[in-house]
C-alpha cells in the first residue's frame, strides 16, 4: 500500500501539478470569499431571502418587512455566480491542461493570469470600478481557459 | 496499455482515493436530486419559467398564467444554487486533497462531515428548519473544505 | 523529474481518459459559450444588470433604463445555470468513471451520449423547441450521469 501511496504523492510532487493545485485551490477560496460577503451585506442591509432567516429581528410583520431583495446583495449573488460560470470550466479544462505536459512556465503564465484576472474582477465588480474593468478582466480569464482548452484538445483529441 | 490500465487502477483502488471518490459521487447526486425536486414543485406548484413549458396546460392566455414564479420553487432553487456554491469547491480542493496524501482516517473524517452536513443543509432547507440550522449546517461544510484547502497549500505551494 | 512527467503523460495517454478530456473540454467550452450568448442578447436588446454597464449609451437617466430585465437575457442565463447544475456533476462523476477502469467503448457511449444531449439541450432552450425537447435532452445527459455514478459506487465504494 506504501507503493500505492508513493505513485499517488509522485502527482503532487510534480511541479505542474503543485502549481494547478496551488492556483485553482487560491480562486476556490477566492470564490468562497463570495459567501461571507453575501452574508455581510444580507445582516448589514437586513435583506434576507427566507422567513426564518428574519425571526431573529422580530416577530411576525416586523420581521417579514426584511424578507426583500437589496441592490448591494444582488450584486455579490452576480459576483458569485460568475465565479462559478467561470472557475469551474477553470477546475476542469486547468487539470485536464496540467496533465497534457505543458511546460512548466507557460502553465505558470496561465495559471497565474488566470488567478490575477479573477481576482481583479472580483475588485471591479465589488467596488465597482468603471468598465471596461469588470469586462476586460472577465475576457483575460475567459481567454486563458480558452488557451488551455486548445492545447488539451490538440494533446489528447479522441472522439 | 493493459499496464498503463492497471496504474490507473491503483489510483482507484487507493483508499483514500475511494474514499474520496464515494463521498463526491454522494454529494453530487444528492445535488442532482435538487433538479428532480425542482421540477415536482414545477408541476405540483404550476410555476414554470418559459412558455413552451405551460402548453400542456391548455391554449392562449389560460396557459400564459403558469408561468410564474412561486415561492416553493423558489426555495428549491436557492437551495440547489447553494450546492453548486459548495459542492464545486468540495469537488476540487477535496480531489487535490485526496491527491496530497492525507491519514485515511484523517481524510475519512473531512468527507464524512462534509458529505453530513450538506444532506443536512438541504433538510434544514427544505423542510424549512429554525434557523440557525440552516446556517450551522452551510458552516460546517465550509470549514472542511477550508481545512482541507489548507491541507493541500501547505503540501504542494507552489506560486 | 522527466521520470514523473511520463507518469503523467501515462494518464493522458489512456484511450478512456483521453475521451474524457476532450468530452469534458467540449461540453465546458460549450458552456463557455453562454457568456457569450449572454453578452450578444445584453448588449443586442440593451439590457444590462449594473448601472456602470450602461454608461456607454448616455448618461443619467437617459442610461439608467437601460438597467432592466429582458426575456431573451432570462433565457440564456437559465440555460447556462442548468448547464452548470448538469455539466459539474458530468465533470466530478465522469473523472471518477474514467479511472474506475470502463470498457472503452462503453465509455464513449456515455460521453458521446451526454456531449450530445447537453448540445441538443441548449438548442431547444435556445431556439425554443416545442417540448418535450427541452426535457427528453435534459434526462438524457441526467441519466448518463447516473450510470457513471453507479459504474463508480460499484468500482469504489468505500463509505
Amino acid at each position: 500500500r506504501s507503493g500505492e501511496m508513493a505513485k499517488l504523492t509522485q502527482l503532487i510532487d510534480n511541479e505542474v501539478f503543485r502549481a494547478y493545485a496551488t492556483y485553482t485551490t487560491v480562486v476556490l477560496l477566492k470564490m468562497m470569499l463570495m459567501s461571507l460577503l453575501t452574508a455581510y451585506f444580507r445582516f448589514s442591509r437586513k435583506a434576507f431571502a427566507n422567513p426564518e432567516d428574519t425571526t431573529f429581528l422580530g416577530k411576525g410583520d416586523n420581521a417579514k418587512k426584511y424578507q426583500r431583495t437589496d441592490g448591494d446583495v444582488e450584486r455579490v449573488r452576480r459576483g458569485h455566480l460568475n465565479d462559478l460560470e467561470n472557475i469551474v470550466p477553470f477546475l476542469g479544462i486547468g487539470l485536464l491542461y496540467a496533465l497534457s505536459g505543458p511546460d512548466l512556465s507557460t502553465a505558470l503564465l496561465h495559471f497565474r493570469i488566470f488567478a490575477g484576472a479573477r481576482i481583479l474582477h472580483t475588485f471591479a465588480y465589488m467596488i465597482p470600478l468603471p468598465q471596461p474593468s469588470r469586462g476586460l478582466s472577465w475576457g483575460v480569464g475567459y481567454l486563458v481557459t480558452i488557451s488551455m482548452a486548445y492545447k488539451v484538445l490538440r494533446t489528447s483529441l479522441y472522439l
